[in-house]
């Protein structure tokens, strides 16, 4: 059974064929879906028949949104820590501890509720691949437990055992980074694609992070990290020089990480959500882009410090924020996202890969930036398949 | 036949009765709703049985949100002015010619989808309250029917010739305030239940604003005033000496404008929608609740600069950008939207008001500002009716 999209008004196809530049946008266009994925792209006067139809009625259509960094195993609810955060205390990130003891105490069964409510939600807002973090456990079992719940739902999962030092090893930071250098990777090792590390004054160091991340890459898990968020760092560089798929934050940056980015296939990663959920400066997307640097945008979703699923937000806040076109966000929302994920599959609409895409409930992708807050997410189809909706 | 709503986890009500100062937040409780109104609010051990029964399983519910301030009767799209400001072109204003221009071209027909449309995406986001303005008809005839169409959408219609001066009254707009005051207000009456002006350098200046007023408040309309949104002026102290029932905007205050609120019955309505979509700077809510005025939040929803429906949105960048808590930013979303309307039945929750209200996905208000562009609201009950859901 195939499936016809007629009467697209505007296609986002992202392969640079068409108008807007890196967008490839398509007029009057139809697209074909046979066996989960795009089978034709052409002018909707030439679709050809098909089993179904969706009329798009002359609306936009785009790639599903690549959510390349998102924590979304845990337990636990921090609405009382934003508020009193809202109310002038400042961000710390002590209370990650918080969330990393509500977890361990959950069952199973809470934690892929969580996962599969979020993940639900996410897709309903149009992130057809989704990247899903562990870092709540911050033990062998339960890392690896959170690990193996996020292979339920993506195969874009990230062992993140180096997210804070937990507190039975706050004297001895040194052991802990055995122990995830050690046994916990290999726990994680089943069912983890990346691993990455938290690179920030008040969790782990340069060494610590070079020494976690080495030994991860020799496991033959891809490289990402967390880096230069709360301040200046060494994170950027460490991520480059170890040819991480993407740095993450890069919210203070030097002139030398900008270059680096700039020489590099490493993508940056920006995460406004955060940015805004804990009332701090944003990253400048403009410098870097300027520089030459490929920027994606990611939710960061996580119950701390950027509670949102909503990838449409996030395009919102990098065109007010960050210096970013409309374009130029929609683009690092989607292709961007696949680059740091390194997926030639994602983020693109042509012939050969998977159906991911949304309708908007609006002619131009424009609107996701001039109508903020607006849930425009009309439909997605995840591997060709019509998405429930709310 | 009546609808029990069961087992909410946190009931805002907005009398004051409870937990959470005005919020009167009661947990574990049911709401009864019978022939439209509320019925009985108690305990949920409690509750009576009732024909139908809705089970909130833990969740939030709260009163439906009443945006009083939006200018949904309009044609065109201004998506690409959008793009150019965000990319540094200064907004002025100027633009509204050209919705205008494309609202005198449209039929009636295609104002009603528009307007139909908004109205249906403001529901389904919790606004079960809506104002809605003329303004882009400037003319006798093409104002009336924006307000005839209005009517058919809301109670809450304003009469806003006073926009701005039209292109053909360009050259003379003493003429133009004359006709405002005369054969335009004589065709809007019969539809509208309040006058606004638009009281801003480039816009109407006291004397003219106040001469509109002056007639429509003679004439039956309640007053609300736009004021002091992009610069100093007299709209606000206008308003208060005016009795209007809320002066909109309020970002550029002296101590005399921010006095003269605090001793009134004047609402300060805030429309953060705008500053985020103009890249403005954001009013100062915490100067006005330190002071005692009474705000409310509204969207401004228009196509030119502020194009969101969302009050949630509306609620998030009030706590991020404005120095709400999210309790203010709540109550000002609901109760005060309800003050700035002079609605005693609305923005409340109490026996006998009118079953309209929000079940939230989520366990608490705060998650409206906690989690930032998701769409979080779950059900919608207009006078005691299960709206559809997208
Ligand atoms: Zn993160
Ligand atoms: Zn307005």
């Amino acid at each position: 059974m195939n499936l016809l999209i007629d009467n697209i008004g505007e296609l986002v196809t992202n392969t640079g064929i068409g108008e807007g530049g890196p967008l490839g946008i398509r007029r009057k266009a139809a697209l074909l879906v046979e066996e989960g994925e795009v089978a034709w792209i052409g002018p909707a006067r030439y679709a050809p028949a098909a089993d179904r139809r969706i009329d798009a009625d002359g609306r936009a259509v785009l790639p599903g949104f690549v959510d390349s960094h998102a924590h979304l195993v845990f337990a636990g609810d921090r609405g009382a820590e934003f508020a009193a955060r809202m109310a002038g205390e400042p961000y710390t990130g002590g209370g990650i501890r918080t969330t990393v003891a509500a977890t361990r105490a959950a069952d199973d069964d809470r934690l892929r509720d969580t996962v599969g409510r979020l993940r639900a939600e996410a897709m309903r807002q149009g992130s057809t691949t989704i990247e899903i973090k562990s870092g709540y456990g911050l033990s062998v079992a339960d890392e690896a437990r959170s690990l193996r719940i996020a292979t339920e739902f993506t195969p874009e999962t990230t062992f993140l055992g180096a997210h804070v030092v937990p507190p039975e090893y706050a004297d001895r930071p040194d052991d802990y980074v055995g122990l995830v250098c050690g046994p916990m990777l290999r726990a994680a090792l089943p069912y983890a694609k990346w691993i990455d590390v938290f690179c920030e004054r008040g969790a782990f160091d340069a060494d610590h992070a070079r020494a976690i991340l080495t030994v991860g890459q020799a496991a033959g898990l891809g490289v990402r990290v967390h880096a230069n968020q709360l301040g200046p760092g060494p994170g950027v560089q460490l991520g480059v020089e170890l040819g991480a798929a993407s740095v993450d934050h890069c919210t203070h940056l030097s002139d030398l990480d900008v270059d680096a980015l700039a020489m590099s296939e490493t993508v940056a990663t920006l995460l406004p959500g955060a940015e805004f959920s804990t009332r701090s400066p944003y990253p400048d997307a403009r410098r870097l882009l300027d520089a030459g640097v490929t920027v994606a945008l990611a939710t960061d979703c996580n119950p701390g410090s950027s509670y949102t699923s909503s990838m449409p937000f996030c395009v919102a806040l990098a065109v007010r924020e960050m210096g970013m076109t409309p374009a130029e966000a929609v683009w690092a929302a989607t292709a961007g996202g696949a680059r740091a994920l390194r997926r030639l599959d994602a983020g693109v609409l042509r012939p050969g890969v998977p159906a991911d895409l949304s309708i908007l409930d609006a002619p131009s992708f424009l609107h996701l930036a001039y109508r903020p807050g607006v849930p425009l997410i009309s439909q997605v189809l995840h591997n060709g398949v019509p998405q429930c909706q709310p």
